[in-house]
């Protein structure tokens, strides 16, 4: 892909070939509104399409979206994915020909000063929001990796991984109402844990990341009907987010018996900003792990279908000295089930999606133990030390600690599309 | 309590001691807004504060609303919620006194005939709606009775009950987007079963019904902070639904280790119509579940406090033929936790609740064979036949049966607080 007219250096996660979209405030503009990423700047959408240029952007280069300019003055995405994936496409499409350095459009914005002075503005410069309004929020468990090594510690390798989980993409309903932006920070949790084999309410001494890819819902379906799995992949996803969803492991342990996690996970779990649209990850498309287990039909994808990303993920840990350590680098092949598959089981008894309801793979571990995506892996259940840079070292997360997790696709020629920081900084109970 | 000039039946659910707060259309105003049931009628408060009665209303009688009265023009009752138990209970007050048989202002409403047409509707001219827009559901297992029941059924009586459960009230994360008003038919999920040892995909064979109590949220807390069971108690609580928590046990038992039910939950959950607000069931207060374990501070309740309520329960289960069975008769004092335990519990580490969230009871069972509040376990597991009306019986439910939960309290004295019916048909995956 050529490059643009807009100011791109070569490692940045924000390439011609990404525009992600999301939900930003403005020195001028203070309610929320929506805006695309493109190097260190935004391009802000309300801006262009309330602007003279509007009528000739939705006549010549972007017709789907005429009539539907509102969408990018509201303060979610929700409208603009319901929309769907023939309209994100065709905006992504004119955004980056608008854009291009051979542009056949100059009039319209690079050299049209007082519009790309008002909309093309520095990242640095503006607030980024949650990018969805959530309904609801599921946390899958498809990263294999993860639950074989969790099962071991838990159960002896002969009983790791349970009966259903290769014929199913296990799942449980999360909490919608705790997710934040990536840059919020996350408050360590007080909870029930077992000290000694009494319950106490203590201040979680086991707090952990989880690397997890995010899927949000572009479009619903009606209670009662199922989505088939190649449905889902075509029409049912808008975008993928990097998601960090924070556990307290020793709150998990005594309370998770028998109806799964709760207050170890319902605190916070955190999102990277930008929404990368499905259409920027499929030239990154890869094979998910190979599944022996005869499938039933509804998960049925076909054979030699890529149906997950090769995106390159890492952790980075730092301390409250400012001293980083990435303590894991994997990928997001590690899945055992791809997002259309979870969409299909969702929704094979009926229950309804909506626009903007997000998806979590579950978390993310490679086959080395330097790809392991939580510190529960990393720390072999609390036994020992994960080393850090300037001589530090971690079982679990000390207040204080940031952690970033960053993920990209790249092909070598400068397309490069990633998602930005998925970051947090933990701050101890006391302080509030 | 005196009468109301407006007619009440003596048996009904909405005697003047009541006045729960709906949503409706109406054939006026096809636009959701919000009503009050009283006997077999609503007072639509849309009319109500946008007639030329509001000003002397909100002078005179409901001070507190004043400035607010647009909270009943909108399609949920979130808004109302948020306005504070203080306004609920002014609200309340005022509509009693406004429609008391002795009323001090006869010519507000009683004697202002073209008001009392447009506002004053039969109950069977008017459509439900769900009352409140719901972010997040989370369901409880606070009835001890079933827990017992179902641990007993599953692990034996030794081990019935996990360690946790009584030092906590367990509960996991529902799907919100799921949750329908009263009347709505029920599609029989399909989902992945285990028959003969092995995986299938096919509709539910056991299908069941959960008898719980229902709690909205008024209004939230901010992310980090928790809510002690006191202040639950006093501000948190908007009002109180029945609640049929329909529950897939085939798909539940092969799909919820270790994460908890998903699908066999997730494809419907239905509420009755009205809200009975906090202050209508204060009457109506009783002793919980006498837990005996030692409870950590967040928990405590004083020394005999009345922290549930008796409100007398029951399940009809009607047969495709008409011919219908009251399977189940109990009583919501039938429970471990109290709701304001269940909302410190909730929040403890901080999870942030908002206006319009629902909190489910879990299955309430009393001790005795005839309280039982599932099918689960009135056929002990599907081994029992459980008997109905016009010789027929069932273990789990039938396509085309219905099941309506009644609930009421009353004190002898005509102060009858009911919800109506939360009634729910379930029909085939072969019909849609």
């Amino acid at each position: 892909m050529a490059g643009s007219w807009v100011d791109i250096p070569a490692d940045s996660d924000f390439s011609l070939a990404n525009i992600p979209f999301g939900i930003v405030s403005t020195p001028n503009d203070p309610s929320s509104h929506a805006a695309v990423a493109i190097g260190t700047s935004i391009l802000d959408l309300k801006v262009l399409f309330t602007s003279s240029a509007s009528p000739f952007l939705t006549t010549q280069i972007i017709p789907s979206l005429a009539g539907h300019e509102h969408v990018f003055a509201q303060p979610t995405l929700n409208a603009f994915a319901e929309l769907g994936r023939a309209v994100h496409r065709e905006v992504r499409a004119g955004i980056q020909a608008l854009i291009a350095a051979d542009t056949s459009h100059p009039d319209v914005l690079r050299d049209n000063a007082p519009l790309r002075e008002a909309a093309l503005l520095p990242q640095r410069a503006v607030t980024l929001h949650l990018p969805m309004s959530i309904g609801d929020y599921t946390d899958f468990y498809a990263g294999y990796h993860h639950a074989y090594a969790v099962g071991v510690m838990f159960r002896g390798p002969a009983n790791a991984l349970q009966p259903n989980y290769t014929h199913l993409p296990v799942g449980y309903h999360g909490r919608a109402s705790s997710i934040v932006v990536s840059g919020t920070p996350v408050r360590r949790p007080v909870g029930q844990i077992l000290l000694d084999e009494k319950p106490v309410t203590a201040p979680s001494r086991r707090l952990d990341f989880e690397l997890e890819l995010g899927c949000f819902i572009s479009r619903a379906n009606a209670q009662g009907t199922s989505v088939a799995v190649d449905e889902a992949d075509k029409e049912f996803i808008f975008g993928y987010v990097l998601l960090n969803d924070w556990s307290a492991r020793d709150i998990q342990a005594w309370e998770y018996v028998p109806l799964g996690p709760f207050n170890s996970k319902n605190f916070a779990s955190t999102i990277s900003p930008w929404v990368v649209l499905a259409d920027a990850l499929e030239p990154f498309r890869a094979a998910a792990i190979p599944n022996s287990t005869p499938l039933q039909g509804y998960l049925q994808e076909p054979k030699d279908k890529k149906s997950v990303f090769d995106i390159k993920l890492e952790v980075d840990l730092t301390t409250p000295e400012s001293d980083t350590t990435t303590v894991c680098r994997t990928s997001s092949r590690n899945l055992l089930w791809s997002f259309p598959q979870m969409i299909a089981h969702h929704t094979l008894g009926g229950c309804p999606l909506r626009a903007g309801d997000l998806l979590g793979s579950g978390t993310i571990s490679g086959p080395d133990a330097s790809e392991r995506g939580s510190l529960l892996e990393l720390s072999e259940g609390g036994k020992k030390d994960v080393l850090l840079y300037g001589m530090d070292a971690r079982t679990f997360l000390k207040d204080g600690d940031t952690v970033t997790l960053r993920g990209y696709c790249a092909d070598g020629n400068g397309a490069r599309v990633g998602f930005g920081e998925c970051r947090g900084r933990i701050y101890g109970p006391s302080s509030n």
